[in-house]
């Protein structure tokens, strides 16, 4: 990535927003190449290298198409107009613990991407994300369940959708979904019920809802979640977005969900995601006469990455990303959180003492690190649970619990 | 066990019915005492030192109540009447291949047997089995699946369970059940629609069909397939009865069904045992809305022993007891036939050379064993698939693929 300018921050911030508004614009989503150019040579020089066509032959076939008439700053105008903001990894909203997971797994991908026989696209972070509504971006990720399942859902699969995210909304998990007919919009409908959080991912523009029936559905969502889009405004829902999107889905949840899914089902495809982003796969058993839970039942078959079977909410509290310790066994998130701190995060948490609470002021003298720096990492590192303010004094929080051996004090605890 | 006179073995074989018999009478089942005691000095000094009040304390406590009332010969003719039959372990008809998964984990058992705490009682193996039918016991263990699950079944339940053991008993899967209403009363009755076979594990004496009602299923299974019970004739069904019953059914099978249960159900007592004798537990999935299904998915979830999943009579065939090299990480019953095989059997196997076939003759060179022993050892061989006859000669059958190294010719295969 470009070095920020210490300077000139919020005029660099606006050039990567532009840079990232003509990105997402010229680039189709899950772009092996666009993202590992733009990976090595940061927003700004990518986006001007590929406008002038001098990129290297894989990223101009991925791009001539739009290159010369993609125009961000219409884009961008475009976008506030109908409310929804572009978000990019140098924004503090940027949901930052979420996308590690598709960085990890990005990283982990052959040379040439996955062979072009597998039906989803590689998992490959955003460049940008088009965002509408107040909710929180960044906290996606922490305590969010993406539920999924098929369109052509029975009243079974609704209502225990339905069910299942007002439950969760009601304990103040975020559920993610992507606005479809059947389970999808249950599990919206069932968040909004219990006035809880919830996000829909769309394959298509914010502007133009898909399917244009549940249009409702997501202004209701945009007025207390969010709305999120890797497509800019006026981009429509092709085939190959839906895929590429449920990526996003399967990322934004500490673990998915499957409520109904038949023996094909495109929300198998995100249960493929999971098992590529090694985040838990859950899913809602359902009569065996019914061809709508054949997929459910299938995927808790499988010999490796067998989904866990979940019938109730309390059954799905545990994977809710707060660190459980009594699953030592189960990926849990607390690797792919640490991989997202930033550097000076790291540092300051790396002061924390591992028994007992100090002052921000000792703190800063422990971590070595100036007092902004503290008082400026404190919000992530509290919101992943890593640190715990109490009165004012600042402790390690319950994600470090039993990771971090307790002083050897010769007392007895 | 009492060693057996070779120039009398038929009045031995008498002898050993009546003690027996005798047994069966004055002890309950699963006695962990009377069994060792059995077990240790054999049938008829173990039933001698009973009748006489000269047995340790823990045997005498045991049988006390009826150890001088007990007529074996009076319940051997009322059985006889009644069409009922006494199996021991001496007798061919002995389902050695499913009692010895019991005689694995009562030998596992701590000395005092398991604190009285647990629910169910000891898994100790029957002394002896009151029958009642035509069919082979003996077959009993190794093709064969035990169905179970609620009374209270819903619609659902018993379709599904009459579905699966119809299509079981197409198969050749001989379905073991307890002949109560519901789901028991459902596997019995698809098998029986599909003139298969099916067994029936009673908790009272066969001439008691319990639950009444259910007489005329009782008289068809014992029409084409088999009653057994450990009670002589004329016992009452007891709780702990039917508690210890249970052990039989979980060892009948090659692996155990659950179709329907309850939070708390009886059928999950099966499920324990299966997890004693290391018997694969089988679920079937129901709606996560139903109380019948709750116990099914708990199954499903534990950390450990965990049921699997199964939505078919696909799903059941691999664990049909037939040796499936495709789960070479599943228990299997493999070590289980090694075990409970007579040493001349396992003395004539070893003959058999790891690749090609050989005559009966050449069979008793290579086993150093008369050809009476070969003739005589080879029908429990074949029936457990560790040997196969074809056109007179003898190889190793399917049980024992990919367990013994191909010879090294030299040349490529």
């Amino acid at each position: 990535m470009s070095t920020l300018s210490a300077t000139e921050p919020a005029e660099t911030a606006e050039r990567i927003r532009l840079a990232a508004a003509y990105l997402s614009r010229v680039a189709e989503p899950a772009c092996l190449p666009v993202w590992r150019f733009v990976r090595r040579h940061g927003y700004l020089d990518a986006a001007d290298a590929i406008r002038r066509g001098d990129a290297p032959a894989d990223v101009r076939g991925a791009t001539e198409a739009r290159r010369k008439s993609a125009d961000p700053e219409l884009d961008l105008d475009a976008a506030e107009r109908l409310g929804i903001r572009l978000v990019t990894p140098v924004d503090c909203d940027w949901p930052r613990f979420a996308v590690v997971a598709l960085e990890n797994a990005a990283q982990r991908l052959p040379a040439g991407g996955r062979s072009s026989e597998r039906k989803r696209p590689d998992p490959i972070p955003p460049l940008a994300l088009w965002v509408r509504g107040h909710a929180s971006l960044a906290s996606i990720g922490l305590r969010s369940l993406s539920v999924v399942g098929a369109r052509s859902a029975t009243s079974y699969g609704t209502h225990v959708a339905s069910e299942l995210c007002f439950g969760l909304a009601e304990r103040g998990v975020t559920v993610v979904s992507g606005g479809a007919f059947g389970i999808d919009a249950a599990a919206h409908r069932g968040a909004l019920a219990a006035e809880g959080s919830t996000v829909l991912v769309s394959a298509a523009g914010l502007d133009r809802p898909y399917p244009s029936a549940n249009k409702a559905l997501f202004d209701a969502v945009a007025e207390t979640g969010l709305l999120v889009s890797e497509l800019p405004p006026g981009s429509a829902p092709h085939r190959q977005r839906f895929l590429s999107r449920n990526r996003l889905i399967a990322a934004f949840g500490t673990a998915t969900v499957l409520v109904e899914a038949a023996f094909r089902s495109g929300a198998l495809n995100t249960a493929g995601y999971c098992r590529d982003l090694e985040r838990p796969l859950l899913a809602v058993p359902g009569p065996v006469t019914s061809a709508l839970s054949v997929g459910c039942h299938r995927e808790m078959q499988r010999d490796e990455g067998a989904a866990r079977v979940v019938t109730s909410v309390a059954d799905l509290m545990p994977w809710v990303g707060t660190f459980d310790a009594g699953r030592p066994d189960e990926p849990d998130l607390f690797d792919g959180i640490r991989d997202a701190l930033r550097p000076l995060e790291r540092a300051v948490l790396e002061g924390v003492p591992s028994y007992g609470a100090v002052t921000p002021d000792e703190l800063s003298r422990l971590s070595n690190q100036p007092l902004s720096v503290v008082v400026s990492a404190i919000p992530a590192l509290v919101s992943v649970e890593l640190v715990t303010v109490i009165d004012g004094l600042i402790g390690l929080g319950p994600r470090n619990e039993g990771r971090i051996p307790p002083p050897s004090t010769g007392v007895a605890i």
